[in-house]
């Protein structure tokens, strides 16, 4: 039985002296680090709370949020991470969803104040911990309680909550264990954010092998790099956008990072040219690409040494099932379909979450026999690479042809002009729906000449019947998502949803 | 969800034609070994075997024996592993404590045909294979289902069955995954005994990472060599006895073991100049401690890098708590000693076994509030290196003093003289037990010689009262532990047992 206390317990017991934590000039050895967690937890229970209570954190990354993180479930309680980008409307939602009382902010964020007991970071944190007995970790909680919240980034319309317990995120910790070595002389970058299941992948990984943590409260490519070197860190996971951003940062003033080897990246897709240069940049790094989803703790599959297969087709792959993780690619009726074949991607494992918090029915949709239904579409090759091809409500049908966006922003992305595309389907009289696109360019191009590129590269019926040209960055998630709802809604605006449930 | 079906799969979807394993000059592909599996649990079903049924397996190792380690528990039955060097009585005793009704076995072991069908290996094996009709492996098995029932190896009297279920030996595949880096270029070297843990301690974590395992059916040094040059093995474990061999034979006719990164080693203790001639003669390999036992899957804890211990005191210990297990040492009242402090040694984790088969008292003396006693006694450094002191029932306690046997016998076999020393307490009048030593002898020397040999190492009342002198080896188990229970039972006669349940 594992529970969010024992890999703190494992790291206290054989390495107390090393340093579990440093950020922004601060350290803690784990013996201090354990020790304040011990506080927090007596001070959480000083401040009335339950077994299974509530407790949300909205604050940028730092080593207070990694004691909430592994404190509040250790003591038998449930953390809610909130994006603290939200806006009060959206905040105020999850929290009152979650059944937030008591939350833990950096800042003055008003959809916190309107619905939960708000406690400030760093003033009234430390003052609790002052005056807070200590209270033992892991004690009577079992491995399937509820252990965190997240909040599923907001792409799809109304937040929901993942429930993971205890056995979900430590499986996914193992699991990326049997993956990457972790030990006591790694030390992790903390570089993405702690409200995204991309910003704790590794934490108890890190903890359980009384490794070090360092954490940068947001990214800042110079800071990153700094801290590299600086900090002498062996692992991390960037995702494309900031990955991209160090590598440009390396090119322009290279630091030493020798120390990094295992250099991860996820969220989102990856382009070839940026992973040749992140290779280049960071030549002694293993490549790692994290394929998965808020309701897969995140790993779903994980693509290894990717450094020895840029310039090859696999290089568009997200890897293989990771070991601990089931992956299927199945058609409508559920049924298994044969590697190349286009399906829905399922995924089966202990670190799956549990449900979406309060929302029985969703949780049916999403989980069935067991499996987690993706609402992505991919195919596998006969090594079970895992090659996505769309969102499941991002394909469009037009004229009874399935298109796949992504092919279709990949043939606009390869214009030399094009800086991003993001292609969707909108309401059409004649074929049911018709590719739109909305291109933001760099250097002066046309409609025109964009659409005779795509014809060069896809099929007639792909090309967009439309190309709006933009000269802003398009919406984007925490994440670095592009928000393809919102530029979608304008269109589909008074119409029911696309497609039901997903 | 995990079980046995599931490490199996992965190989089968990622690298379905990496060799799966070599064994005797035959080998076969993940794809080939898959349906061989899948043929043998159709043939398994065909002989009219229900669900939980045991299949007891009685042979040296080989790749049959690897497919009925792994389907007979994916196929939903137990797979009951047996020491094929057990006096027909004794196996006898295990076959029917176990229920198997089925057995198969690689030469004509009369203990076996009297109590269930048996079926020749490879014969009737290979008959049945080609006969049946593939089914599928995994369906309708829970991870809390019983996988393998391992009969302890009869240190300590009657064998008992260590149930360990689907979740238990994975559990522990993942925890040596997170100490060492597996993946599909493993090639694990079987050189110990498959009726052991110490033989199937690596299979799931090979198999789940597409790696290679190379099977010996029995240990000889010249072999393992030949096998770990011509097959580029990389992991191995060895227990003392065969590391010395092996050492003694690659000094004498080296080959060129360059591909050995990893090398450990476990089941008895092993001395710090052992350590430092398999350093020398396996330079380029990471020396690796392991200590637990069949009741723990085996691993409990990991010393890894001995190479760079070697000579210190730390080269005692038998390590850390694996990632996955936690320890603790208690006193007689079950409260947790500090460090530097002897106690019994209790170990927890999702790997221990769930009880022992048909036998509920043990079962509830053996796990208590979830934590599995030992009967070992040792204590950890400030840092959680374990120190094992000696077996509970191997403490002698003389005039009110607790004497640990291993202090004595390393106080004997430093003398040159000495090639293996076994102390244990006979039944004294006065002391209530008294010092007794029995000592396989390489050269000349006399009892009196060696009591002033101790007397310069040890304290007064430690000294063996009685030194008896043999040339023959001490006898020893099938894992080389040196069979305390014969050498002491003739002084115990008519006796009470020394410590009940232990």
């Amino acid at each position: 039985m594992y529970t969010f206390a024992t890999p703190l317990d494992r790291a206290l017991r054989t390495v107390p002296d090393n340093c579990a934590v440093g950020c922004e000039g601060r350290r803690a050895s784990y013996a201090e680090f354990a020790r304040r967690c011990r506080k927090l937890a007596g001070a959480l229970y000083g401040l009335g709370l339950k077994r299974g209570d509530r407790v949300g954190v909205v604050s940028l990354n730092s080593d207070r949020y990694l004691e909430l993180y592994l404190t509040v479930p250790a003591a038998g309680l449930v953390l809610v991470p909130v994006n603290s980008r939200l806006a009060p409307a959206e905040m105020q939602a999850i929290l009152t969803d979650a059944g937030v009382s008591v939350v833990f902010t950096d800042a003055d964020y008003p959809g916190a104040a309107e619905t939960a007991r708000v406690l400030s970071l760093p003033g009234d944190y430390e003052d609790l911990l002052d005056r807070a007995p200590e209270r033992a970790l892991g004690e009577g909680v079992a491995e399937d309680d509820v252990a965190v919240l997240f909040y599923t980034s907001g792409t799809t319309g109304v937040a929901k909550g993942a429930i993971h317990t205890h056995r979900s995120l430590v499986s996914s910790g193992l699991h990326f264990m049997a993956t990457w070595p972790f030990d006591s002389q790694t030390r992790w970058l903390v570089a993405s954010p702690m409200f995204h299941t991309g910003g704790t992948i590794a934490m108890l990984a890190t903890v359980w092998a009384g490794g070090t943590h360092v954490i940068m409260p947001g990214f800042r490519p110079d800071l990153a790099l700094d801290l590299i070197e600086a900090e002498a860190i062996t692992h991390t996971l960037l995702v494309p956008t900031m990955l991209a951003a160090a590598v440009t940062e390396q090119e322009a003033r290279p630091r030493d990072i020798g120390s990094l080897r295992y250099l991860s990246h996820g969220a989102s897709p990856i382009t070839t040219e940026t992973l040749r240069r992140a290779h280049a940049a960071f030549p002694g790094a293993e490549l790692l690409h994290v394929y998965g989803t808020t309701e897969t703790t995140p790993i779903a599959t994980l693509g290894r040494h990717e450094e020895l297969i840029i310039g090859t087709p696999l290089d568009r792959s997200c890897g293989q099932p990771a070991v601990g993780v089931e992956i299927r690619i199945v058609d409508k009726a559920g049924q298994e379909v044969p590697a190349g074949r286009v399906g829905e991607i399922i995924i089966r494992s202990p670190s799956v979450m549990a449900g979406y918090w309060n929302k029985p029915i969703e949780t049916r949709e999403a989980i069935v026999d067991g499996w987690y239904r993706s609402g992505d579409l991919g195919y596998q090759d006969q090594h079970g690479y895992l090659f996505l091809v769309d969102r499941a409500k991002d394909m469009i049908v037009s004229g009874g042809e399935n298109i796949y966006s992504t092919e279709v922003e990949n043939a606009l992305a390869s214009h030399p002009s094009v800086a991003e595309a993001a292609v969707f389907g909108v309401p059409d009289e004649r074929w049911g729906e018709a590719v739109f696109a909305i291109v933001v360019t760099r250097l002066g191009v046309t409609q025109d000449e964009l659409m005779l590129h795509c014809r060069d590269h896809i099929a007639g019926f792909k090309v967009p019947k439309t190309i709006e040209l933009r000269t802003d960055p398009l919406p984007k998630s925490a994440a670095g998502k592009v928000l393809k709802r919102e530029l979608r809604e304008p269109h589909w605006a008074g119409r029911p949803a696309k497609v039901a449930g997903s």
